[in-house]
C-alpha cells in the first residue's frame, strides 16, 4: 500500500454536510462534476459524477475505471455510466424521479458542458454549487489537518536541502528543480490545484534579487521573470549573485493536501535593507498570528497586518508595489488554492475552529527584489497551530 | 534576456487567420478569453482579453500586468482595463460599436464568467470559438516547430540521464524528480498543458512492471499507480525492481511548446515477452509513418496502426486491456495536448504540412507491465520529421 484512502467516517460527514446543503438551498439534488470536489465528496478521483439528493444514499456514476473508483470509495452506490446523455435515464432508474433544481459547480464547468447539461436535462434549473461547496470544504478535519502536517513535514525537508547546493552562478530554474525532486522523493505530488480560470499554481517561486520585484499577470504581490512569455513567473534562467535576497515560495502537496511557505536565503551576507524588511515581515506575521482565533474577523486580522506594516514603515513596498498592491495578506489552503477564509479586505466573517490558511507579508522592492515569508496554520480552539515547520532564519550561505 | 518573444511577424500572421475565421463565421468579433489562445494570438500570457474584429486592429485589453504585456506582445493596440463591466464601454470607445455576434472559446470559459458575459453584453450573441481556433491553431509555423524541436532535445538529455542513475528500490517517483530536475535545468517549465475539463498533462509517467497495468481515468492506454487517489495517475513510491519493463512518458514543454516521448528501460535484462512488444510497438510506430503524409488520412493511419498490431499478434493489449483501448493511436500537440490532428477512429481528415503530432503504440499487460514507444512528429512536404531524437534502444542497465 503506497498511500491511504480517504476513510469512510471523512466521507460520511462531508456527505451529510453536501445533503444538508443539498435540503438548505431547498434544491432536489447536487451533481458533483469537478475532479477535486469529487475526490473531497466521495474519496476517488477517477471519471465520474455524484449525484447527491438531500436524503438518502449518493449515487457515483463511474465512466472509467469502475474498479478503482470503488476501491478507493466509500460511497455505496456505485454504478456504471458512459455517456452524459445516458443521465436522465440512470438518475430517474436509481433515484426514482428527475430533480427540478440540482446544483452544479458553474464556477469550473466549461461553458460547452453546461449547455450540453442544459440539453440533457431539459426543464431541470441548474444552480450554482460553488458557494454552498465552498462553505463546506471551509472547515478541514483533523484528518485532513494531518495531511497537511504531513506535506509540511515534507516541506521543512526541502528548505533545509537549499543551503546544500545553492550556489553562485546556478540559475534559479536549477535550484528549483533541485528541489522539486527533494519534495517528490518525499512523496510531494508537483501538481499543485488552484480553483481559478486562467490561473495556476506551481511550487517553483525561486526569485533572486531583481527577479523578485518583476511583476506578472498573477495575483501575488510579486510575479517573477519565469521561463518565457507563456510561463512568465515563478524561477526564471536567471543566474543566481552573491548578497542578492533570493525568496523561495515553494508549495507543498502531499496527498492531494497542499500547504504553503516562503523562506528566504543569500549568498554570503545579505544587504541590510533586506534583512530589516524580512524582520518586519515576520513581526506582522506575529502580529497576525497573535490575534487568530475562533471568532476574530479576517478583516480586521488583514486590517493588523496592514497597521503593522505602516508603523514598521513599509507602507510603500508591503504587498506590492504602489498601484499593484494585492487585497489580501493570507489566504485559505486544503485541496486547493484560494479556499475560504482570505485574510483580505472585506472578508468580515470570523476565523473558524479547522479553518487552514496560509499567511503571507510579503515586500517588492522593483529592481532589487523580494522579501517575505509564509506559513501555513489551522486555526485550533483558542488560536493557530503552524502547519510549516521549515526554519525560518535568513539563511547566509 | 533569458527567453524569446514571439517575432511581430508571427503574431500578424495568426491574427490574419484569426481575421479571416471571424468573417468566415459572420461574427462581428472574436473576443480571446483563455490564456494559451491569448499568447498565440498576442505573445503574452498577462491578465487580458484580446478583441478581435474581422477587418482592423485587434484591441488588447489589459488587467495586470500592462507594461509587461506591451513588451511581450506586437499586438499594437493595447489599452487597460479593470473589470469586465467596462467591456461595452471600451469596446464602443476604441472599436466603434458593440458586435452583434461575438466569438468566445466555450470549451474553456467557466459558466460562471460565460453567465457573466452574458449579463454584461446584454443582447450580444455568444457563439462558440474553439473549433475555428483549433483549426487556425493546426498547423504549426517553422518557429514553432523550432521551438518543439528544442523540447525535443531536452528530452534527449533528460533520456540519457536514466541509466545514469536508475538502481534498484529506487521509487518511481525518485527517478521522476531527478528526471523533473534534469529537465528543469534546460528549461523545461516542468507544467504542461491540456485542454480538457478534469483533466491534466504532467511529465513523470515512470510506471515499473505491474504499475504499468494499473488503469485510471486518464485516456491513455495505461495509467499508473500515482502518488494517491488524489493524483491516480503515473510514478509513485512503488520501488523499481529488477527485470521489470520500466516505461517513462516523459513529456517536455519549452516557451510553451511541448513535445511527448516515451522510452523504456530495465534493471538487467528485459523479460523476452516485453522485449517483443516493444519491437512490436516499434515496427507498428514505423508502419504509421510511414504512411504519413500530407493528405493521408487520419483514420486509415489508425487503420494502418491496427492491421499492424493484429498482424503482430498484439491485438489483447495494444492501446490498453480489451474494454478499456484508447479511440486513439496519436494525438496533436504544441501549446497544449491535445490539439488536432488525432490519428484516431473516425478522423477522417488529411495530415497537412506543419501539423504535429505524437505517435505512441502502446501494449498494457494488466498484472506485469506497459510497453510502448512514443515520438513526435512534423509533417514536411512529402513526409515526417521526428521532433524527439532521444535514443530508441530498450536499454537494459
Amino acid at each position: 500500500m503506497y498511500h491511504d484512502y480517504t476513510p469512510a467516517d471523512e466521507i460520511a460527514k462531508r456527505l451529510q454536510a453536501l445533503r444538508a446543503a443539498v435540503a438548505a438551498q431547498k434544491w432536489d439534488a447536487a451533481l458533483i462534476v469537478q475532479d477535486v470536489d469529487l475526490f473531497y465528496f466521495s474519496g476517488t478521483m477517477q471519471n465520474a459524477l455524484l449525484f447527491c439528493p438531500p436524503t438518502g444514499n449518493a449515487i457515483m456514476m463511474v465512466k472509467k475505471y469502475q474498479e478503482r473508483a470503488q476501491r478507493e470509495s466509500a460511497v455505496e452506490h456505485v454504478i456504471p455510466f458512459s455517456s452524459w446523455t445516458e443521465l436522465p435515464t440512470l438518475i430517474t432508474k436509481h433515484h426514482g424521479a428527475m430533480p427540478k433544481i440540482i446544483g452544479v459547480e458553474l464556477d469550473v464547468l466549461p461553458t460547452k458542458d453546461y449547455l450540453r447539461l442544459q440539453r440533457i436535462f431539459n426543464d431541470v434549473t441548474i444552480a450554482d454549487s460553488a458557494p454552498a461547496i465552498q462553505q463546506i470544504r471551509r472547515i478541514k478535519s483533523a484528518y485532513e489537518i494531518d495531511l497537511m502536517k504531513k506535506a509540511g513535514e515534507i516541506g521543512k525537508m526541502v528548505y533545509a536541502e537549499v543551503p546544500q547546493v545553492l550556489r553562485e552562478g546556478m540559475t534559479e530554474i536549477e535550484l528549483a528543480g533541485i528541489m522539486v525532486a527533494e519534495a517528490m522523493r518525499h512523496g510531494h505530488q508537483n501538481y499543485l490545484r488552484m480553483r481559478a480560470f486562467n490561473s495556476y499554481a506551481f511550487s517553483w517561486h525561486v526569485l533572486s534579487g531583481p527577479a523578485g520585484g518583476e511583476l506578472s499577470f498573477i495575483d501575488a504581490p510579486m510575479g517573477g521573470i519565469g521561463l518565457s512569455p507563456s510561463f512568465p513567473v515563478g524561477a526564471s534562467q536567471k543566474k543566481i549573485a552573491l548578497h542578492e535576497p533570493i525568496l523561495i515560495d515553494f508549495g507543498i502537496c502531499y496527498q492531494g493536501y497542499q500547504i504553503d511557505e516562503t523562506r528566504m536565503f543569500c549568498l554570503r551576507n545579505v544587504p541590510r535593507e533586506f534583512k530589516a524588511a524580512y524582520e518586519a515581515a515576520c513581526r506582522i506575521e506575529a502580529a497576525i498570528t497573535a490575534g487568530a482565533r475562533p471568532g476574530a474577523s479576517c478583516r480586521k486580522l488583514y486590517e493588523t497586518g496592514w497597521e503593522t506594516a505602516r508603523a514598521l514603515g513599509y507602507e510603500e513596498s508591503f504587498m506590492g508595489p504602489p498601484g499593484y498592491k494585492t487585497r489580501f495578506i493570507g489566504h485559505g489552503i486544503g485541496l486547493e488554492i484560494g479556499e475560504l477564509p482570505f485574510i483580505a479586505e472585506g472578508h468580515d466573517y470570523p476565523l473558524e475552529q479547522g479553518m487552514t490558511f496560509a499567511v503571507e507579508p510579503k515586500m517588492v522592492f522593483p529592481g532589487k527584489g523580494a522579501v517575505g515569508i509564509e506559513n501555513t496554520f489551522a486555526v485550533t480552539k483558542d488560536g493557530v497551530e503552524k502547519l510549516t515547520p521549515a526554519d525560518e532564519q535568513l539563511i547566509e550561505v
